[in-house]
């Protein structure tokens, strides 16, 4: 094996021995500001996935090393996220009692299969697949995600008990029946976590800045907000024991110490009902990973290789599998800042790995008074930048049935749930496109003048002959559109009986498939039946190498191929 | 309601008027002549769907008097047909005896839902979805599903109980073992009516061509091999009593008397249970019908309305449920005799439909002795010219996706059964088209000579400039493609830092998409973060209206929009 093969499938042979001191500093700086901010996310995220809250923790420490072995990526930042989360709660929550034994194992196995499916999905270089889901679906998918956490968060937020509902109108009509229940303290206590994690950053950043201090200071300062709403409220809740007074719901207890060495369960009966789920959190978190990858990739001329990623991403998800986490993907703010940091290399994550498990053996008592409410504020702040109307406008006003696509995955999201609605969008998208290229748009051309340009009719002033009909059909021509043209031939045909020629201009047909080849020599004999011959004119290369393996030059005869329409036009006398 | 607009939902309006003596005359001999062929056919579908003989005999006379009333279609023979008749047998064999009562009445329900589903999808205009199966699919169905109708009709043809099996391997296998079992009488039958139906047509006709007798009296007689296979079998039998001597099976008792007047079950598990297949025999009998309707209505330069088609056919189909029949279809062989027959109106299949009636009323005794054996041999017979190798051989020379996917819904068909292997075929033929989509041809482009055409620096000897990067992309724009074209340009801008312009040729892109767009604005975005600016030319006009709703042309920045590929370049002084 070459130093260039295995720089492929092991990246840091490639950049390990450029490292220098001054990268050094940079990705220590950058591991050290995603750790502070991944600690109060990380447990808010396991909250979110109904796991206890140090396997966020957990989450963030070997998966992150893993990764930092392994992607291609040099900035991507590793660990929980909300939507996997949210996805990882849907999926467990119907099988488990949440916090149970049961609840845990199965998140594990979770882990592991997602793991398998991104390393099996990476060695069949099966990464393009997530080409096949459309941004507007995955904005409405996320938009309609976010909802479904914030509200999720609600029974937190106002320390009232909502019984468990996808449907959010249940849970939103349960919170105002139930409006006397609401803890008022913990309400106030969320409110004020939000306030602070909102502004916490404008503000110290103003400050910082005018007192002059350094650029890298303020960023790592402005990006503490959760830490510091977490060091705020857990005094506040320490200092009046709001615990005991008035009932504020705490973190308590959390385990110290490195994560555990666990076992998924071999149950063959949990794989298989695990297993759909698994496939979705797999596609859906590695599109968000690789998205945020090469966005960052191409902002300083590096490349990401997805099938790469996807092995990365794999055993980053096998190492959250056997340490007691949850499955794990790259985060978008979380790699930003990452990135913004200047992290120049994964030693950046490796640093905030290293950080997050000091943290996780020293400093675990200080959450004990913690309010979850400020976990469920640190979720709802950081999910509500993902509600995402920008799309939904440009896709109203560029294209109407992208617009629906992504309508239809926000609506199904929300009625159907997270699987059903994702899946529900992909298929919808996927039906409009076919739908779209099986009508398409067929132009009756005339000559300009008495120039060479052919033009629509229905658009120009050009000069048409009866006996000849020239139409140009801009779309390739596949089994699902070749009835269409049949149709629209023949029909016009059959209105006019003075055509005796019919030109196809094939400019904008880059391929023709063996149902569309039938159609055309269906066609051919059909006007032949009905005394009109048809020609052809600009055939593509490509596309004429392929029909010359054919017989259809043959059956077109009387029939011609012209190299231009021009020269169709005037051997047909329409001069 | 005009009469134009009537004769649109009931075309018999349009042609009844102008119906002339001349026309009764050839109509009347058509629908003889179909009758002929229909009488054996119908009992022998019926067999194969597993129900008794007469019921074939039912489909085939109120559903043909209702479809000529209602169809768009001049020449269309309506009927039990040999796909949909094996559709019925594998829908209903999983839940009922066959023969039974309850089989019976299932039979009745699919026909009732396939009806229904029909006519609502004539009403909701939705004829189109059947371009969605391509037409490699239909070959391989079609052909898979001959040879298991053929195959089928073994345990008839050699006298031998074979247990039901959707794997023709077992069929096989179980024949081979015991094929000490085999009633040699019946297999001496089968072989006898099969060599009868395939050699009566072409001896006939020598025979009566050289005798000088007229075209029409010859195409009847031709058209007979069924009924002389029939007639020739049945007086064997009686005369030997095989039936008793050696125990040949005959089709026995049929009443007399005119289809009866049913009701089909209203159980609505038997209706779920029911609805997935009455869905794929809707989508099957449609597409065989309206296909033939097509290509008899165009060499007469006659239209055909898909959508009027579905209406006739719902209502047809209505027709066989509420007269003990079972879902009927327009039949291939049966429609070209029809036209070739000189049909002009559907008056020729009200009167194969009256002389139907006739011999159910009158000649059910001749059949007593009828072994089953011919009627498989007349299946056989008919089923084998369905077999389609021509299409395979042309699709592998022409286009090896298409050819994939025809070999596999073969082989989906005969190891998965006929439901699930069609939808397979079609699931898989749609992902294949999006694969190739999603991975379009994209040429780099030169300057040929001092000419302002530009060609694929690959195929021709051009002149390129290492500042400028000239790209044509021979695919519309859409979110499967889009990260392809992505991550070729800006893995082409990393491999190669003198490039400081990519010009984008669009001559060969026919939309935009929402998520092509937005992957196009952080293209644009990335390419300036590594000082590259892009530029696009030969965009189409449909294109660059949409593109001037949106904020690209803005973004594109210091980039321009160029008419011409020639334009581009010497703005960019690359000539």
């Amino acid at each position: 094996m070459t130093l260039r093969t295995m720089g492929r499938f092991l990246p840091i042979v490639q950049w390990l021995p450029r490292y220098r001191r001054a990268d050094l500093s940079a990705d220590t700086l950058a591991g050290l500001i995603v750790a502070i901010m991944l600690v109060p996310q990380g447990m808010a995220y396991a909250l979110l996935a109904g796991m206890p809250p140090e396997t966020g923790l957990y989450a963030s420490i070997v998966p992150l090393i893993l990764y930092g072995l392994l992607g291609s990526s040099r900035a991507l930042a590793v660990g929980p996220v909300a939507i996997v989360s949210l996805m990882v709660a849907s999926a467990v929550g119907g099988l488990a009692e949440t916090g149970s034994d049961a609840y845990l194992a199965a998140a594990l196995l979770l882990a592991l299969l997602s793991g398998v499916l991104l390393i099996a999905m990476g060695a069949a270089r099966l990464g393009f697949l997530v080409n096949f889901i459309s941004h507007p679906v995955i904005s409405g998918f996320i938009s309609a995600a976010a909802l479904v956490i914030a509200l999720s968060q609600l029974k937190y937020l106002l320390g009232l008990d909502i019984p468990r509902s996808h449907l959010i109108t249940d849970t939103l009509a349960f919170a105002v029946r139930h409006v006397g229940d609401i803890n008022w303290v913990t309400a106030a206590i969320s409110v004020a976590a939000i306030a602070l994690l909102v502004y916490w950053g404008p503000v110290t950043n103003a400050v910082l800045g005018r007192m002059g201090i350094g650029q890298t200071t303020c960023v790592a300062v402005s990006r503490a907000s959760p830490l510091a709403a977490v060091l705020v409220s857990t005094v506040v809740v320490w200092a009046f024991r709001f615990d005991l007074s008035v009932g504020v719901r705490i973190v308590g207890d959390i385990p110290a110490g490195l994560p555990p060495l666990t076992m998924p369960p071999f149950d063959s009966a949990l794989w298989l009902d695990l297993l759909p789920a698994a496939a979705l959190i797999t596609i859906v978190g590695f599109l968000e990973s690789v998205s945020i990858a090469k966005a960052l990739a191409s902002k300083r001329r590096q490349k990401i290789d997805a099938n790469q990623e996807l092995v990365a991403l794999g055993v980053a998800n096998l190492g959250a599998a056997f340490t007691g986490a949850y499955p794990v993907a790259g985060g978008f703010g979380r790699s930003m800042v990452n990135f913004t940091a200047g992290a120049v290399t994964p030693i950046a994550s490796i640093v905030t790995a290293i950080l997050i498990a000091l943290s996780i053996l020293v400093f675990t008592p200080l959450f004990y008074f913690l309010p979850t409410a400020v976990l469920s504020a640190v979720i709802v702040v950081a999910v509500a930048r993902l509600v995402d109307v920008a799309t939904l406008r440009h896709a109203w006003v560029y294209n109407k049935a992208d617009a629906a696509s992504l309508i239809a995955t926000f609506f199904a999201v929300l009625s159907l749930g997270v699987e059903i609605g994702i899946v529900t969008g992909i298929g919808l998208s996927l039906v409009l496109y076919l739908y779209r290229t099986s009508k398409p748009h067929v132009a009756i051309v005339g000559r300009v003048g008495s120039s060479e340009h052919f033009r629509n009719v229905l658009r120009h002033q050009v000069r048409t002959c009866p006996h000849v009909l020239a139409m140009r059909i801009d779309e390739s021509l596949y089994f699902a559109n070749t009835n269409y043209l049949e149709d629209y031939l023949l029909a016009k045909v059959a209105d006019d009986r003075r055509i005796k020629h019919v030109v196809l201009i094939c400019s904008a047909i880059n391929f023709i498939d063996t149902s569309a080849l039938e159609s055309l020599f269906r066609v051919i004999s059909e006007l032949k039946d009905a005394g009109v011959t048809l020609h052809l004119a600009e055939v593509k290369g490509p596309v004429m190498d392929r029909l010359k393996k054919t017989e259809l030059l043959d059956h077109l005869l009387p029939g011609k191929v012209f190299l231009s329409t021009h020269e169709a036009m005037t051997d047909l006398d329409c001069v």
